[in-house]
């Protein structure tokens, strides 16, 4: 068996002959077949799926394809008769010989006729004649009976004939006499910079405009089908009347229109009677600010109000009434999809946009894209529970391209009809029409152009949010929604190019801001004077500690610095206030209050951000200078083990430098240890926000869906909604691990910062900090024991002697714990230090690695400077904490409540110092540790400011990654760097 | 202005009544409006958009609307003439008082008429009268002239009037009497387990039968039309025929089959002619294993052979053919959508899937949905250029929902026909149809049920794969595709319940896959092979360095596990190369050579991707284990520094144990310190496929696109070429992080592993590592100065000296620089440092932090103990490195080349340790450092399969984050208590 055959088309079995027959396609055998007889008597049918009788031949059987059979007719009746299964002679035996035809009838009045109405030959022989109609009769359609020609008949009351008088004809119809009839130019439409003349006017325009024209005394004429017409064709010039291009533009291609008018007569009524309502009488303005809609909207999905029910009036070219039709998703759209997602379109709240490119050739197909012309309504129901149909205005971009796309809304002129595809007015008619009257000859069969609705954008304005007004009346109610057109064209020397055309169509949410703005203008104000204050306090707090004398230019720098940090905190508290509170009001809401910003107006929430992320970024670089830059110093309490005995005589055995290194090391690793570990947080952030899918929350519309299946429709994001819910779920993830840092892990597991003093402890080891010229911290770390540079069997008894309560405790005043404190020192504590370590800052002049410092004696004896200094004040810090200093001394006390809430010391410290308690860990200021607010907001913000301009939270988490790390990798760097140069502890031992 | 009033609809104007007015809709007002004149004399029109005149009244003016006027017909002429502008008497005077109508004419063969052929009034004056037809003739539709009877004539040769005799009419025409002729139950199509009576059979299952049957010897009937309208109805009862039912299978439903069986005779011809083609006379298997299609498809999706023309001859229900038309993706899919997605269902090599619901009320809409039956085709061109039809078969489940769902083949039975959506057979006549010959009476308008094409699956098979076949003609090839369909039922009752119904259409493509199961089995064995031989060369290796004297349990185990690892190794590697190969080779064909496997042949991929899985994991445990519990020590070399004198006398002043924390705490530190940084790379994977879009690649088709746009359809994941990419990606990235890491960073910036060597030189202290019980690893960090115990200054002058290459080498040997070997250990040394340590292993069942340890003296004992051993091991180790013991001793060597691929020691160290000389690094082999390819492999496999079960490679970075740093957590953990038992370091200084 084969299962395949060659492929034959209906259309090439026409052409096919098998011998002397004509083809036919079989529609069971898909294959041209030979007619059952030759070609002389049979021929394929005007389809090519059967054959039929040649002319002069008549059916003996008739089963279609093969089971036909002809027979020639009799010389005496030469002719097919008109059902084909008799011959007939002709009337006057005038047959055409060479085609076997009886030639037509000579007047055009005339019917051919073969039989009598019972079906009896008419003159009772099978004959064909020619009959002339009666009076008041014309051939039907057809051509075999006479109707009666009413219509033109009773247009003129005095006319009783057939017949009509030429200038009087218009469209095939007869009319009195009009000096307003259309001639010539009056048939073109503007397109593209030329004038073309359309067949279609030049057929119809006079009829329409006659027809419609209602005189009132007569009570004739109001056809309303044929005002449709006129409509049409005033639409189809783009309401090209007086009062769109005004008195002076040229009345080229309005005639249409200033018939209509004409019609219309000088009411300026909306909604005239008979007549189609094509354009406002008021400006944009005024009509897009009506409050007619009584009926509340709900953007909650389930609820009844929460469609936005339009309804079309539709009418064909030619006026004809198409019916209202309730507006679903695929109504207006020419872009095809889905109709579940298509529908959403009209969901109320649901931003939308979809487009899609079509061919441009199917433009032209006239089955595919009828043109239709669409009268836009929106129902609903009033107060009283009436439904009422709102006439929603069209704005055609077309009619005046600059006011139009402009936004000066009283400029704009409202209209109401539209098309969606053109592409039957543009038929031009033959170019040998001459003469101011046209008479009907063909118009060409293919638009010469397409003009197209490219651009649709439906705007539904809310009423709700403008300031300072009653909003009572205004929940939930919107203002007339407005649709936007944009006409383009595509040429008819185009086909076949393969180009694509662009379709879209989109509905738009909007409503006045200003409400909002104000709320978030007023709340930023309020919180940034606070941060700004917050600012002066924390320069007053640093004034004092840097143990200033004047107001200089670094103290109005630092005033700025930490102003902006605050306001920074202030700016992005209210910006992530106000951006959840929209999205958790906008999606919860049942009657409409809110709709999401469009982007333009997102623009200033997006700006806010970046500033706050801008002051963020100064905050850590000026937090990052402070960190890098503070002075360490590492006291070894540790006493010299005494003269040792050695061969080459007694010697003093230095203390061991190796529990400092160690120390020292573990400084430089706390540096960037944070509460929050920063790759866990990205990671759970992204994960909740992509993958468990928190992100589709920030679609435009009110459905909360974690996940979209394919049908539904997917909103574009709103940037508002996507940092409320990326800045959110960061916080409430940093938030959670914070707990969890700070009550189990830190308590029950590992907190580095209590380890790092406990080995300060084990160590003998003292921790001495200055951040600021007369302020720092201290953690004491005097070894209990006396000593710790030991060996294994000492360094366990000693521990074992802790354990049981056998020594001291670790505090620096005696029977206490308390071993860190923050330092408030008298200047001259500051000038003793500063003037020991001149040497050694000569020496951080010098590069510190091995490498770097190459083996010059100058290096080694800038050294030993340095050790010597090192040493000095190893004694005189010693000294100072075990109060041996003469002039210099400090008390240990507690900080007030309002020092504390403040972060800064009200007393004097000029001639005593002030150890503070603390809380165990304020040192920890100096390091990522103490600082997590400010990284964290500042992650929170960099990570946002990424998503906001790619919206990918995925890229805005690998970006995020690749930023804490590298400030990590700097922090640790510069950190080092600090370390190694303050406590001369050599790189290679902070590894 | 108001710009809105009351919806009302055409339907409510009708209703309605303004006085005694009735309404009519104003299309141009939208608003209902009352006649011109009262109801008596005009009404609206059926459509409800115009007034009509009552009967009775005759039109005087008629330009629709309002202005219609109506006026009363004179009592001698009281009708209204067919054209309604006329009034017209009854012929016999008789009419109908109440309705101003003429009475119907009395007899069937009646016309009625008014006028003469050429306009005239029959009578002279305006009457309504009847004709009876004359002989031959019979009225037309209309009613209004007499038309021959034809068709009903020429059937009966002996007939000439137009009557027909009772028992040989059927639908309408009149044939010779037939004993086949089908009555009562043969008009019924089972549905849903009833047997419902078809309206449409009933009318004319008869008269298709007999208007098909073609009687050879009078050349007569034999229409096309007819049989397609038969092949239509045995379609309807799903081919209900002996062949597929079996001789005992019920009569019943099956006339339909049976009549076209009986037409086309006992030929087992399929296509045969005249009739419409059904069913195929072979088995499925043959039918779907023809060689026919000699076209070669293409994949790349630019080529002109990659799309699959599918051609379908449509036909009406009635049997009239619509058209051959080239199947587009909206031709055979019921579910909407942009056509350019729609038409990826037919771009070869595309696996397509699209489904969708439908409100079910919608499948009765016959418009939207009309009855048509398909024969489908694919075009193809052979070798010479010619184009071909090549039938395509479909299975139809419904026929045997048992078979057909089942894979045998050869119990298929392969049909041609089918529809899509059948609203229109299962309507019912009315119940009233008594005995055998039904009456032509109307069917109800609504079908009783709807069938649907519910599942439509289009398989297309390559030739290509099999194994042991020569493939010359076999590329590009396929086998015919064949078309899966699954109808479904929808009941009448359900209307209105709001149910929807699900549509779906697939295109899937296969090929046999044993060619490359074998290829891809062949590879596993070798390298499996392999793999166990690498485990057994392990396993000796182990043996020999574990210094076992017999083959015992332990070593199968370890051999096992050795190969395990190995074993997993080879699995990824394979399924690695395959998968991508696959990806490679399947997006980068022209020549279609290959088609990603289908869901049920990538299980096998997964299952051996997921066995390579649960190896690694076996093998990284097995790791694990090892790598916690090596034994470690750290040999002081510092020297006491002999008796100080002190005021409680002279003391001997211990060595500080500072230094050995401090290497202990590097040690710990570097322990899960690793080449690649996994959470760089995971971040970076992700970024790779899930931003970049690298993931887009696996779609199962021959696009290579990074992004998809809207418009462009996406086909489905290929799991394989999602774990090709996923794994490549991984890979490349790794690569890429490891020559970064290896040839950058830890040449110029800092080498762990390195900088840990150093520190122990400058410590002083020596790292002794056994893995096994006779094999380990030597850091030999002597201090080159002779101690390291010292203060800031000495240590700095040591660092001077070094630099200035004023002191001797680091090496272990004099005058090298190699600090770090292997050992391989005689047995004697072993036992010797066993035996010292035995304290410390009962020490080691004690726990060892402070917290739990508790204040007992026990514990203190027991650490003096392990102290004096620690000291004696210390001793030990350092007089064997010094070469100072009597009968264990060492030498220092090279590592043969064997040696060092086998990673494995041939020589005998029974009587003398044999240290080799290393990389510098070998002792990373007991730290993550070293082990960076178990480590990573783990990692990628783990990656992959979280992404083959969640198919989110977001997901899976998220997993895999948790899990490295779960991994890490544990390893830390682990070491950091081994080194703690095994050093006597205390835990707190671990940090």
């Amino acid at each position: 068996q084969t299962y395949f055959r060659s492929l034959e088309l209906p259309s090439e079995c026409k052409q096919k002959k098998s011998g002397s027959r004509d083809n036919f396609f079989d529609i069971s055998q898909l294959a041209c077949q030979p007619c059952n007889q030759n070609s002389s008597v049979q021929t394929h049918s005007a389809d090519g799926l059967s054959c039929v009788c040649q002319p002069g031949y008549k059916l003996t059987q008739n089963f279609g394809g093969v089971a036909i059979t002809c027979e020639k007719c009799p010389s005496s009746q030469p002719v097919t008769s008109a059902d084909g299964w008799q011959c007939v002679s002709c009337n006057a035996n005038n047959r055409s010989l060479t085609s076997n035809t009886c030639p037509s009838c000579t007047s055009v009045s005339d019917i051919t006729v073969e039989r009598l109405l019972d079906g009896q030959w008419i003159h009772g022989t099978p004959q064909r004649t020619c009959q002339t109609c009666a009076a008041g009769t014309v051939p039907s359609a057809d051509g075999t009976r006479c109707v009666r020609c009413n219509q033109v008949i009773s247009m003129l009351n005095v006319q009783n004939s057939c017949d009509c008088q030429a200038g009087q004809q218009s469209g095939g119809l007869c009319f009195p006499s009009d000096p307003n009839l259309p001639t010539g130019t009056d048939f073109t439409i503007r397109v593209e910079e030329s004038d073309v003349t359309s067949a279609f006017f030049r057929d119809n325009l006079g009829a329409a405009y006659e027809m419609c024209k209602f005189d009132s005394t007569t009570g004739k004429y109001g056809n309303l089908t044929a005002c449709q017409t006129l409509g049409n064709m005033c639409m189809l010039t783009y309401y090209k009347d007086i009062s769109t291009v005004g008195s002076s533009g040229s009345a080229i291609n309005r005639k249409a229109c200033e018939l209509y008018d004409l019609v219309k007569g000088s009411s300026s009524q909306d909604w005239p009677p008979n007549m189609p309502w094509l354009y406002y009488s008021e400006n944009g303005k005024n009509v897009l600010d009506d409050t007619g809609i009584t009926q509340d909207y709900y953007v909650s999905p389930s609820h009844a109000n929460s469609k936005l029910k339009l309804i079309v009036a539709k009418y064909a070219l030619n006026g004809t009434f198409l019916g209202l039709e309730n507006v679903t998703g695929d109504t207006l759209q020419i872009c095809s999809g889905n109709l579940k997602m298509l529908n959403a379109a009209l969901q109320f709240g649901t931003t939308y946009s979809l487009s899609c490119q079509v061919s441009m050739d199917d433009l032209w197909d006239e089955n595919k894209y009828p043109l239709i012309f669409y009268d836009l309504y929106l129902e609903f129901t009033d107060s009283s529970g009436a439904r009422k149909l709102y006439a929603v205005p069209v704005l055609i971009e077309n009619i005046d391209s600059t006011k139009h796309t402009a936004t000066n809304q009283e400029e704009w002129k409202m209209t109401r009809r539209f098309f969606l595809i053109d592409n039957q007015a543009l038929k031009t008619p033959p170019s040998t029409t001459t003469g101011t009257t046209p008479t009907v000859t063909p118009a060409s069969t293919r638009a010469k152009y397409v003009r197209y609705a490219s651009e649709m954008t439906l705007t539904v304005r809310l009423q709700n949010g403008q300031t300072g007004e009653n909003t009572a009346n205004k929940e939930g109610r919107i203002f007339p929604p407005y649709l936007r057109i944009k006409y383009l064209t595509a040429k008819e020397e185009d086909i076949g190019t393969g180009i694509e055309v662009d379709f879209s169509f989109s509905t738009v949410y909007t409503m006045p801001q200003e409400k909002f703005s104000q709320d978030v203008g007023i709340a930023m104000a309020v919180f940034g004077v606070m941060a700004a204050i917050w600012g002066l306090l924390r320069t007053w707090s640093w004034y004092k500690r840097t143990g200033r004398v004047g107001i200089d230019f670094l103290t109005l720098i630092k005033f700025v610095l930490y102003s902006m940090g605050a306001v920074g905190n202030a700016f992005f508290v209210v910006m992530m206030g106000a951006a959840f509170w929209f999205l958790l009001f906008f999606k919860n809401q049942g009657i409409a209050l809110l709709v999401p910003q469009t982007r333009e107006q997102e623009n200033i929430y997006v700006i806010y951000i970046s500033v706050a992320f801008a002051l963020k970024v100064i905050d850590l670089i000026h937090m990052f200078i402070m960190h890098s830059t503070i002075d360490i110093f590492l006291i070894d309490w540790e006493r010299p083990k005494g003269m040792t005995k050695k061969e080459e005589g007694v010697v003093e055995e230095p203390v061991s430098i190796w529990r400092t290194y160690f120390v020292a090391n573990e400084w430089n690793e706390i540096q960037t240890f944070r509460k929050i570990n920063t790759i866990f947080q990205i990671m759970m952030v992204v994960f909740l926000l992509h993958v468990v899918g928190f992100e589709n929350y920030a679609t435009r519309d009110a459905y909360s869906r974690l996940h979209f299946s394919d049908t539904n429709y997917r909103a574009p994001y709103s940037l508002v909604f996507r940092f409320a819910l990326g800045a959110t779920v960061y916080l409430l993830t940093g938030i959670v691990q914070w707990i969890w840092f700070t009550f189990f892990y830190e308590r029950f597991i590992s907190d580095p910062v209590r380890e790092f003093v406990d080995l300060c402890s084990m160590a003998n080891v003292s921790v001495y900090i200055m951040e600021n010229y007369l302020y720092g911290y201290y953690i004491h770390g005097r070894s209990v024991h006396g000593k710790a540079d030991t060996g294994l069997k000492d360094m366990f008894d000693n521990l074992k002697r802790e354990e049981n309560n056998m020594c001291g405790q670790r505090g620096l005043l005696p029977n206490t714990d308390q071993q860190t404190f923050r330092m408030a020192l008298p200047r001259r504590m500051r000038q003793q230090y500063d003037k020991i370590l001149l040497p050694l800052q000569a020496q951080a002049g010098q590069p510190q690695s091995r490498m770097d410092r190459g083996p010059s004696g100058q290096g080694a004896s800038q050294f030993e400077k340095a050790v010597t200094a090192y040493e000095t004040v190893n004694r005189l810090l010693s000294s100072f904490i075990d109060h041996a200093l003469r002039d210099i001394d400090y008390i240990v006390k507690d900080k007030l409540l309002f020092e504390n809430i403040l972060d800064a010391e009200f007393e004097d410290t000029t001639l005593r110092g002030h150890f503070y308690n603390d809380s165990g860990h304020s040192f920890d200021g100096v390091l990522f540790y103490g600082n997590e607010v400010t990284l964290f907001i500042f992650d929170l913000l960099f990570f946002n400011i990424v998503d906001l301009i790619a919206q990918n939270f995925v890229l805005a988490g690998v970006l995020t990654y690749v930023m804490t790390q590298l400030i990590v990798m700097l922090r640790d760097f510069s950190g080092k760097k600090n370390l190694a140069k303050k406590t001369l502890v050599d790189e290679r031992f902070l590894i």
